[in-house]
């Protein structure tokens, strides 16, 4: 079938009573009747949860073949326990036939691409799919499609159990004896936990792995100790240098600040910029550079932003010491400021993911979003956009939060240079649709702002606040005219990945790249 | 059938699988497929959730005849909310046949017994049963017998889906438009919400009940607005003297005293005792006053209480900003400086009663306590308490966190006297086995000690401290002489309220009393 954004959806993916995408809102207000985890009652007085290493916890959790094992990726590219768990499950245990499940997948993961090449791993399930994971993936190595979910329907999958998690593995900063865990307070500190609630409320276990014991009871917990089965220590969950970057920097590039300067007009032009107003940025150059120029505008009008959500980077914490934002809630951060501030600064909270951004409970945080300012690789002539697949067609990218904060946000702006490289960013259609074009607003480039023909409201505000805008499809042909048009990717019959809306809905599918032939 | 307490057990009751009470530990390592609410999704961009009556919540919520509804009891004597939504889901909306599934009801819940009389409410689910409500209950007026649950096992019933609750109400002392709602910031303070929280996790609909709208996000939530259908603001939702009470005061009556420094010195004669051990003790005269001479014995050693649990009052709150005890975890605030104390004195922590006592999970804290200092309306020489019916077969109490407590911690102390007025206390066989005599370890009277012999190392400590005891059919002795035997109690066979275990199986029954003949 042709789904809403016209993308062919083989029906061998929609078996099973899955729906293509139909549009945004589609399933507001429906009922749904979650899974639960299976449990394990300990009734007995305690003394520790620990056990002697990774292997141990695997098989004091039942580990067996065909199982899914669940990760996420508080500490970035510095990780290091996705890699220790399936080489325990994979070489001590003797496992197959395993799925992972994370909530993102990079770099830090590449040993992982050799399990799947060695048909031991079978199943990817994540947001962020780069590195030699995304490239085994992309050539069809994996036994079964990668299933592509933004941050919020990863939670929202769990909790209706169509991911049914057997044993969740979290990385924890600090943890007890009896596994109560936080984010900060150890040598491997990351912030935020809130990727790893929903899982560790869910599966039927739940082991944790920390570099940093301390005395019981860790608290306040971001996973708490009733859900878990065993703590190990190991020597070292990451990698500090690369879990928590120096703060993010305001981009100097004057094309970027042109861009975020336009960004701020725009959202100041719209009626939702008054006392209290809600954001979300991205930590991208124009996106971020964003803030400064917001800031101006709110010293000018004398208001103040009421709340901050999403990934946190120093910039936001500062509008929160200075008095400028009233609440920052956090679900990941990604500088060391941030790290350092949560649940220190006054007013700056952790949340869950489920919290964050899932559509499917009775009020995600993005759901209350006034502004979001998000980048994309590639936005077509319908506003949709790709944040997952490179112009060459292979996985390099993640949805994240992208596709939640668009459809949930009143205004949803993409802000991204006309072009990178010789590659046109504004094209007619994107490789690959991540955040459907219903949901997506307005559209700022270096070469001009277009706004969605959905939305007469927003193109009224601009006109009012004499801010110039041309058609999307007047960008496109302007990109096509600097840098040519693209060719089309050659591909294979064969899905490697299946890209899911916030709803559950199937928003588009990945195939496999075809070799290049040489001419 | 007989149970574990040589209790009978109808076979109506055990219809369904059900089973008697089979002893301490007995559901240990025993796996449980857990239940999950229906959930409602919110997908699209939300203003408020304000409604404007309880009437239009209920109705948002499908509100309809057989529903349970749930209320928790943070309010205590004070508690406004479980009458107002019973009168509106009665008076207004005409239903009927409801249950009431709440974690304590008491004399503030007198105008409920009227429902149960005129058969509107059919069903009570509580731990706490007193005043009306409580009296109606024993003379057989409520249609199906009344479920009497320990505050752990109120949770591990939640989760079990063996209650299923359709809509839970939760008294907010500040809530935003969305839900989010903390117990503290209003004129109704009540300090910890832990008891809420699982129903709001379980509920199919969620209403939250506030007299203090506060800006969104109010965070950090105990109940969070994702979990939340409806919002509504009342002038007040309790009384606020009968809230929170002035400071607990510590009892200057001799005989408590006497006790208490016996249950202190039986304490400090145990392996346990040393630095970061782990405490709770309830705030009647003796257990409170037992906070004091252990005080003294930590001095002497030089040691530090790790970590107390519990109900929590001022006297505990003063130990930790006097640095003896390291963290407080808190499901329920007695007291004003409890209240003014959560969340604000570092080290004091909300946890929901899952976390404290649900035995079903993965480790509740009880189930790591040290010490247990307890009150007994009677103990019978099997060590089982009864904290629940009077002398008159009435119920006018609750098992609370006791059998929890009892059973998770390594040592377990009743402190009663030996008679209350004409009664004796300690006697040959409880009204109503509340709390099973395996999980009691020590009894400590004004008369004498005595250790249960199922644990022969306390008798061991004790001796090696040159702690006197005695068998605990002598004080049993020693009551009936001092006041005499008491008279059987007389009872129709009808069952009015089934007394669960804290695993789920059946402890004992209250049957109806026979009304008094007179001669």
């Amino acid at each position: 079938m042709k789904n809403a954004v016209g993308r062919e959806i083989p029906e061998s993916v929609l078996a099973g009573g899955r729906e293509g995408y139909q549009g945004k809102g589609y399933m507001d207000g429906k009922y749904l009747q979650k899974a639960a985890p299976r449990t394990r009652r300990y009734e007995n007085n305690q003394e520790s949860k620990i056990v002697e290493s990774l292997a141990q916890a695997l098989r004091s959790c039942g580990a067996c073949d065909g199982m899914t094992f669940s990760f996420h990726h508080h500490l970035r590219d510095g990780d290091y326990v996705a890699n220790l768990v399936m080489k325990a499950a994979i070489e001590e245990l003797g496992l197959k036939d395993l799925t992972i499940a994370a909530t993102s997948l990079g770099g830090a993961h590449d040993p992982i691409a050799a399990y799947i090449e060695e048909g031991k791993v079978i199943g990817i399930q994540t947001s962020g799919i780069r590195g030699r994971v995304g490239e085994v993936v992309s050539h069809g190595k994996l036994k079964t499609p990668a299933i592509i979910r933004s941050h919020g329907g990863r939670p929202r999958a769990i909790e209706a159990g169509e991911v049914h998690i057997d044993i969740a593995f979290v990385a924890a900063p600090t943890a007890d004896c009896m596994g109560n865990c936080r984010g900060i307070g150890g040598k491997s500190n990351c912030g935020s936990l809130g990727y790893a609630m929903t899982d560790a409320k869910y599966a039927d276990h739940v082991v944790v792995v920390t570099d940093c014991l301390v005395d019981f009871p860790n608290f306040p917990a971001s996973v708490e100790a009733i859900d878990v089965d065993a703590v190990v220590v190991v020597d070292s969950i990451g990698n500090p240098k690369k879990i928590a970057s120096a703060a993010a920097r305001i981009s100097q590039n004057p094309r970027d600040l042109m861009m975020a300067e336009n960004v701020a007009k725009v959202i100041a032009a719209t009626p939702w910029f008054r006392d209290g107003f809600s954001f979300q940025t991205g930590v991208g150059g124009p996106s971020l550079a964003a803030n400064l120029f917001l800031e101006k505008y709110m010293d000018e009008r004398n208001i103040k932003m009421g709340w901050a959500i999403g990934g946190i980077c120093g910039p936001m914490v500062e509008l929160l010491k200075k008095g400028k934002v009233g609440k920052v809630i956090d679900v990941q951060d990604f500088d060391l400021d941030a790290v350092a501030s949560i649940n220190q600064t006054p007013g700056h909270y952790e949340m869950s993911a489920s919290q964050y951004a899932n559509p499917a409970n009775k009020g995600a945080f993005v759901n209350k979003l006034d502004f979001v300012v998000l980048a994309a690789l590639e936005i077509d002539t319908k506003f949709n956009v790709n944040v997952l697949t490179g112009s060459d067609g292979v996985l390099r990218g993640a949805p994240g939060g992208h596709p939640d904060t668009a459809a949930g946000s009143k205004v949803c702006i993409i802000v991204t240079p006309l072009t990178r490289g010789r590659m046109a960013t504004v094209c007619k259609d994107v490789v690959t649709v991540t955040t459907p074009g219903d949901c997506v607003d307005v559209l700022v480039t270096d070469y001009g702002i277009a706004v969605n023909p959905l939305r007469p409201d927003l193109i009224d505000c601009l006109d009012k606040a004499g801010i110039p805008h041309v058609s999307i499809e007047s960008l496109q042909e302007k990109a096509y005219s600097l840098v040519g048009t693209p060719d089309d990717l050659q591909w294979e019959d064969k899905v490697v990945a299946i890209l899911e809306a916030r709803d559950g809905t199937i928003l588009d599918v990945v195939r496999k790249i075809k070799p290049v032939e040489l001419a």
